[in-house]
């Protein structure tokens, strides 16, 4: 370090944001659509003579090259194609755009099952119609409610057996806004109103029961609406980088220490992350660590039958699609002042281009915990300490799909882990009851009274990740390192234990091989190895998962068509063989899906996984009994799981590394 | 904020340590042992007659007070007793001397098995006999090694059914330093020798079979001997508070937002969190959270039964002493350069007060997370947001068993949860071997080959948490809140679905009901409740157990001794009625225990635990099967749970909490 005084000038606005310029950086074949190659999509589409101008589209996103082409890095100018899904004259296309040829290059009407992903526009103008229905305007005088307090949500209807016509339905429940901006905390419960989506009317409406709605006070979270500021307080603190940011964003391609990865947006998935290699310093080369991965889906079924709740049973990316629900992350709350964004674009149900400021974050975290340590006092008249602090990269994205916030994290670090971290919070779904005290209650409610006619219900979150590993290369094996114990016997033991334990690594042959229930299941690490691969000492390499918290499987009846549609749900790990159309875990129609095409049917094949191409499957699991802390609105409560090099390294990637600089003396001056 | 200009200067030195001196804080009837009055314990026991200047000290600490005696805020002037163990012409001496009044209350001499915590002392001089010991110089010749390149390291013998003497015996073993400060990683192989502690020498000393040193390249962490630092590079980043810092300590008290806890450092156990307490801005007042919590044992048993390996099976709180191996944390990178420290004092082997610098350290944590957030786009033409970023305290300690450093961490949060976490790292014990190759190997060696020559055994480890949550008060209870699904049948049922879950609520009513091992029983939240405490709703007020990752439970067989020692390591989950003997899982003398005076042995009483004052037992269990990243360090790898509120507070204690200040301008310069 020189002994020159060097000067760092930070200035933090209160709105300053900074984004890469998508237009001066270098393309990659796995960029998400851009704004013009979404309007090209549009343009070819609308062109022929197929669509009319009443064509709404559902899903617009890109169809990547196959993996091999990606994988041999064949310039991304050759091939630019988009995946589109729209309706139109009342059916389902399925088309792929060459948006270089400017020609549309395959196309199938869907004739099974399901329905695309809800439009946002379709959604806005369904919640509408209630507002002038007289059967609703009369529900709403016998309550005494004006309608012009009246917020509708819709709600995805699902499947329940043959009793379901194959229109393209959706459930509306309402709510009482007015003095608050939660209105889900008060529901005009015992109203069910169905809507017919491509008619946009109401086709079905019933009246049910009439039970209090819940008063607006303690509902809201608005700072100038939750009356004085009692709660605790802390004092801030902000991240001050003397050397500067650590990582380096040229389009979608992130670099930062030893890792380098893609970043992109997709409307039914959100955050995509591609192509995330290491570098390792022992072999001088980076090394494949991830494909893809992706939350793949979410499936939040709740816990009462009753008739206006039994069919809230979510597929939050295939119905809703989880990037569309992303919410602009604010500066230094979403996401802490030195965070750096990046924006998305995403298809409008005209086709039309939308742009997504913000989507995501990219930050250097500085936690405060330690990388390795060690202390050693037992050379007699020495002690030797060494310690790394550690330092991380997060991406963030958060996805509100209507009440539930999700913050989703990708957390890299330099020992060559990756942590996926899915937390949650935002606000619960709650059913009015006349219950204001639970002495009063001496039947199952199927929740927890929150609030004062407040019942919050029972509900489940799982959230499904597809992790695409390539470790150092795509012929990969699944291996369970099982955890075997062996006794030993009094008489003939040469030993004075009576047991040890010892392992047993069993490699997955087939798909069900490797269908893993934490917990349930006997103790076992779980491995993508390269069987191929090996170190110097042997070992073949490999990355392990190691669930963190959230590790519930769903417990519904195999019968019960929530269950049928999300039959993946009872066990956490799957391991597919590769295929590229294999992305959307409950199915690429997933809207009123029948289970007929989602990750356990397509395992169900029994496919051969052993030194091939594999992906593997997680799902993070809450069950959710909900709390009087989490009304009016959760705090954040969080889950997930850890990708952890296995002898993928020869050693530990971090042992030769700088210890700490002796800090430089440093005067901050602030400004009000 | 006002418009003056607010200077602000911080200096950070690389050596400068900000302590609390104790000498003009608050005295708390909690507070550990001062140095005088470690000295006048000893002085006590060294006038009486009974104990000469031979006496050895093996654990000296706070008698506390009786509970009642805390909970009524009796000044602690009154009551200042130590509880001292000490061998005396081989026999173990249990006192309580009173300090005040300067005299012995107490005596006892230990009749029953085991013995106390081996002192510092003992060790350093027995590990040194090898070194002058004429078959272990010819061993060493033998091998060519040079005994001046030699440590021995001592190691705990267990016990192994009657063929164990009452003679307070250790192993040693020995291992190539010189050219390494990693010496565990050079292991002299197949050389056992036994030492009588009281004597001080060699009683039984074997060579069994010579087996090739594993080479000293590459097993060094030192920054000077770790070769050129290609390894990944990070920027550094610092806090930087310009409202200061947002805790106060007084003394051993801490206050920081809503919380207030005792801080304290126990020689056996490490940090004590005494009397922590939440205030709750709803009722204006604090409330009861925590009596008391400790680390009671680490469980740490290896998976070899070779005859220098099979006794490996460590209690390194009972054996050790956890709080003994503590290391002096470093500023800026054992803790954040913002972090303050906390000594401690110990009794030495002659009962001398020693001082236990930086002990502990203490920081506000600005990890970048989110503590709630929602963003509602339901209301049609309205976007609202609102966000709470996260700032958490965090108590720190880090202790040294000899290989393995143990960082533990209590983060506490303003939404009442305590996340309770212990992060392994250090090295690992390795086994000398023959096989320089994976493929050699062709039969169970126990561990995995992680070096040439370097076998890294099997092993797990068990951190047993002693938890005195008092909710609102000491009358407690636990309750199992169930998960039971529930089918509706095809032909009755007024639903669709055809199945949901509910909740069935078991309290506890004996120590039997209370046993709990994760994920093989169903799945159920776990509550600590007081029943004669509800909210408006009358939901009984609560904290819930969450745990982590790290759910490993022992697979020793149960006639296996060192699992009848650590018999409780087979469930995660135990609850007992308080009892202020009932500290330690493995019983008051640790070291050569046979298991009958430990936490199952306690609870096999089926004592009732129903609305009275309870106490939780929690072990996060790592099973480890080494891999080659662990060695020749071990990255950091992270367990623990959290204990979170549940309809503790009538809602979510953070809604009423101030939206986030547009952060002022500042200017950081920087001088080498």
């Amino acid at each position: 370090m020189t002994s020159l005084i060097k000067l760092l000038q930070i200035f933090f606005l209160s709105i300053s944001v900074l984004s890469i310029s998508p237009s001066t950086a270098s393309p990659h074949p796995l960029d998400p659509l851009t704004h013009s190659e979404i309007s090209s999509a549009r343009h070819i589409i609308l062109s022929s003579p197929l669509f009319s101008s009443a064509t709404t589209f559902h899903y617009v996103g890109l169809d990547e090259p196959d993996k091999a082409e990606v994988l041999s890095r064949i310039s991304s100018s050759t091939s630019r194609r988009a995946f589109v899904i729209l309706r139109s004259n009342n059916q389902t296309h399925q088309l792929t755009v060459d948006l270089m040829g400017s020609s549309i290059i395959s196309h199938q009407i869907h004739t099974g099952s399901g329905y695309p992903i809800l439009t946002l526009q379709e959604q806005g103008a369904a919640i509408l119609l209630p507002l002038s229905y007289p059967p609703f305007l009369q529900s709403l005088s016998k309550r005494g409610l004006d309608v012009n307090d009246i917020v509708c949500s819709t709600f995805t209807v699902g499947w329940f057996g043959e009793r379901q016509l194959f229109k393209r339905l959706i459930a509306l429940l309402c709510f009482v806004a007015g003095e608050t901006a939660n209105f889900y905390a008060r529901p005009v419960e015992g109203v069910l109103i169905i809507v017919d989506l491509e008619a946009m009317e109401i086709v079905n409406y019933r009246d049910r029961v009439q039970i209090p709605v819940p008063k607006a006070d303690g509902t809201d979270f608005r700072s100038d609406k939750v009356g004085p500021f009692v709660g605790p307080e802390t004092k801030p603190g902000f991240i001050v980088q003397p050397q500067g940011r650590g990582f380096q964003i040229d389009g979608h391609n992130v670099r930062w220490a030893n890792w380098a990865f893609h970043l992109g947006y997709d409307v039914r998935a959100g955050a995509v992350i591609s192509l995330a290699s290491i570098y390792d310093a022992d072999m001088e080369t980076h090394r494949s660590v991830l494909y893809r991965t992706f939350v793949s889906e979410l499936f939040v079924p709740y816990m009462d039958p009753a008739e206006e709740w039994y069919f809230r049973t979510f597929f939050d990316a295939g119905e809703y699609g989880f990037g569309l629900w992303a919410s602009q992350l604010q500066p230094s709350t979403d996401c802490p002042a030195h965070a750096e964004f990046m924006d998305g674009y995403y298809a409008g149900r005209d086709g039309k281009p939308v742009k997504m400021s913000n989507v995501f974050c990219i930050f250097e975290r500085y936690a405060g915990d330690i990388a390795w340590r060690h202390t050693e006092i037992g050379i007699p008249g020495q002690m030797i300490t060494e310690v790394r602090p550690e330092v991380t990269l997060v991406v963030r994205m958060v996805s509100t799909v209507g009440n539930y916030d999700y913050v989703m994290d990708w957390e890299f670090k330099t020992t060559g882990s990756i942590q996926f971290r899915v937390s949650l919070t935002g606000l619960m779904e709650v059913k009015g009851t006349p219950y204001t005290h639970a002495d009063q209650i001496n039947s199952d409610q199927h929740g927890t009274l929150v609030a004062e006619n407040t019942m919050a219900v029972y509900h489940d979150h799982f959230i499904t990740y597809h992790i695409d590993l390539d470790i150092d290369g795509t012929e990969n094996s699944f291996q369970k390192l099982k955890l075997k114990p062996v006794k030993l016997s009094d008489f003939n033991s040469s030993s004075p234990r009576r047991s040890y334990w010892t392992v047993v690594t069993e490699t997955a042959e087939t798909e069900s091989d490797a269908q893993v229930k934490i917990g349930a299941d006997p103790a076992a690490d779980l491995l993508i190895v390269n069987p191929n691969k090996k170190t110097k000492m042997g070992n073949a390499v490999g990355y392990r998962l190691i669930p963190g918290s959230a590790t519930g499987v769903s417990v519904l009846a195999d019968n019960d068509f929530p269950q049928i549609r999300a039959s993946y749900s009872k066990k956490q790990v799957w391991v597919t063989p590769y295929n590229k159309s294999e992305k959307w875990a409950a199915g690429l129609y997933t809207d009123q899906s029948r289970g007929d095409d989602n990750l356990a049917t397509w395992s169900h094949r029994n496919r051969g996984i052993k030194n091939k191409d594999i992906v593997l499957w997680y799902t993070a699991g809450f069950h959710h009994i909900p709390y009087q802390e989490d009304f009016p609105l959760m705090p954040m409560i969080s889950g997930g799981f850890e990708l952890r090099p296995s002898n993928f390294f020869e050693r530990n990637p971090l042992i030769n590394t700088k210890p700490y600089s002796p800090q430089p003396r440093f005067n901050c001056t602030f400004t009000s």
